[in-house]
């Protein structure tokens, strides 16, 4: 089944080729013919990274926080993959200008690995695409791959999720929003930062964040330690190391442990099904052109969203829907 | 096709019963099977009311800005929907606390309608229920419609889309992430609010964005105006509610409207279709099962996911895939 080129291809991510893994990590975006069997290919020999997650809203100096503890990594001696998932610009696809930006620090090192995920057309699978994006440079062999979302969205949380430690970034007084935080991530933190610790109400912030997390109930009754940074001048950034490698270490021991790797794979059978189903009915023939007809009546209210999608169905039904 | 309940249901929303919207909103949330009658419903009543999308970070102080708003189209004799959007809670589906504290000051009114959706369960839909949760207002005939979103997120985004007005706030310093603001939500914005302007910065946040719009290009030529507002003094609403006003009526005489019309109808068909399909996967005799040994497979890394979802796809086809 897996083609001569796609065996050198995946022969050459496992060497720990960054070419090669740039490839393929493209070809999980653009949903390529050959992106499964690369997959498969690889998949068996993941599992030996650390994948961190970081997440937390568009000012908290995420960015900074990443290059910091990826520059302490490299300085350990581990090679380190980065993945930032940005939102997506709706009109262009994604315009991304971390990467250009970040190059300046990391990016002459070639022991780092950056890439910008963004969406890309209607398929979705931004989330699908990340962890496999991960899983890519974990079978190259990159010891640390840490996975950066902006932004506290539906799909970002679920990526956050997969990653082996989660870290959440705040700043010094959010107050006004802080329920919406508690509701949205608070729960997927093992590690709390407060970054930009040196401003004002960084006091009040911790003993707020104390207080949610003494509230908080967690299955494995770990407690999230919180660290204090100021990424811009590098201060806190090896506690924030250990409190990572504190966690690693306790998860990997821990029960609940299982549980949640059963989890995660099932969102991600879940995640990649959804889009293979989408992928497969839009394919059909001439289904491009009657969406488009029946969106027109749908923006025109000479029908409902409801009906035109039981035509689009019966349609799929129809053709015998085969895999 | 409609059964009597469902029809009298429908009429119930059609004159304005906020319990019947209620029990309607979670029926669209819950995926129950009346859901699809009651849509087509009301469907060809809506269109009447403006909706307008407000987005920005954690801590933007969306909601104090969202309230004020609201108070004062009160004042102007409107009734108010508000929709809010809470980031998913992970673990617990979505415990919302917005809710509570925003009934302590609006919540008294009859002439205001406030609902917090938040994802549940693995089909998705969010961005989709919460678009069926505007039109059901707009057939009850809320005239001004709110929805909030927190974060960037990708959802998020397509929900701010459908609007017909789209308001992205930001804070004074938010220095760091101005470029993944750009990349995620500048396109979308209509109308663009500094709030919290009573603080240090607020002059460079204005330059920043300033010259962040003058680079951007729409097709329709509207140039975004910037509002201040120090919402918690209710500083800046009326001028927030002239420039919504403002784009509102520009926009409908516009020839782009009817491109952005037929676009919103398209990706609420491939949203619904999505979801639907999904469901029906989903639902075959023994899937559920059979996908939590598949998981447990992956998990194991006995199996890669792609594998897994071809089984899946295969039984599902085989069970002959009709509607």
């Amino acid at each position: 089944m897996v083609s001569s080129s796609t065996a050198t291809e995946i022969e050459r991510i496992l060497a720990g080729d960054n070419r090669a893994v740039a490839r393929a990590i493209s070809k999980v975006e653009d949903h390529t013919p050959d992106a499964a069997a690369l997959m498969q290919g690889i998949f068996p020999q993941t599992g030996r990274g650390m994948v961190i997650g970081i997440t937390g809203s568009p000012g908290a100096g995420k960015s900074s926080l990443v290059d910091r503890l990826a520059g302490l990594y490299r300085q350990r001696g581990d090679r380190v993959g980065i993945v930032a998932v940005d939102p997506s610009s709706p009109f262009t696809g994604g315009a991304i200008l971390g990467d250009r930006i970040r190059m300046q620090t990391l990016g002459l090192d070639p022991g780092v690995f950056i890439r910008s995920m963004a969406t890309r057309g209607q398929l979705g699978g931004l989330a699908h695409a990340t962890v496999d994006a991960v899983a890519v440079l974990d079978a190259a062999g990159y010891g640390k791959i840490i996975v950066e979302t902006v932004g506290v969205g539906q799909d970002e949380v679920e990526i956050v999720k997969t990653a082996d430690v989660s870290v959440v970034v705040l700043v010094p007084g959010m107050g006004d929003d802080i329920q919406a935080i508690k509701a949205g991530i608070m729960e997927i933190g093992d590690v709390f930062v407060i970054n930009k610790a040196d401003r004002d109400g960084v006091l009040r912030t911790e003993k707020e964040l104390e207080t949610l997390l003494s509230l908080a109930h967690r299955d494995d009754m770990w407690q999230p330690p919180i660290v204090k940074t100021v990424a811009t001048e590098s201060k806190g950034i090896a506690e924030l190391a250990d409190a990572i490698a504190g966690y690693y270490e306790f998860q990997k021991g821990a029960e609940p442990g299982r549980a949640r790797r059963n989890a995660i794979a099932r969102w991600r059978i879940i995640e990649l099904l959804r889009e293979r189903l989408l992928a497969h009915a839009l394919e059909a023939d001439g289904m491009s052109q009657r969406i488009d007809a029946l969106a027109a009546e749908v923006a025109d209210k000479r029908r409902d969203p409801y009906s035109a999608v039981d035509e689009i169905l019966k349609a799929v039904g129809g053709n015998s829907f085969q895999f």
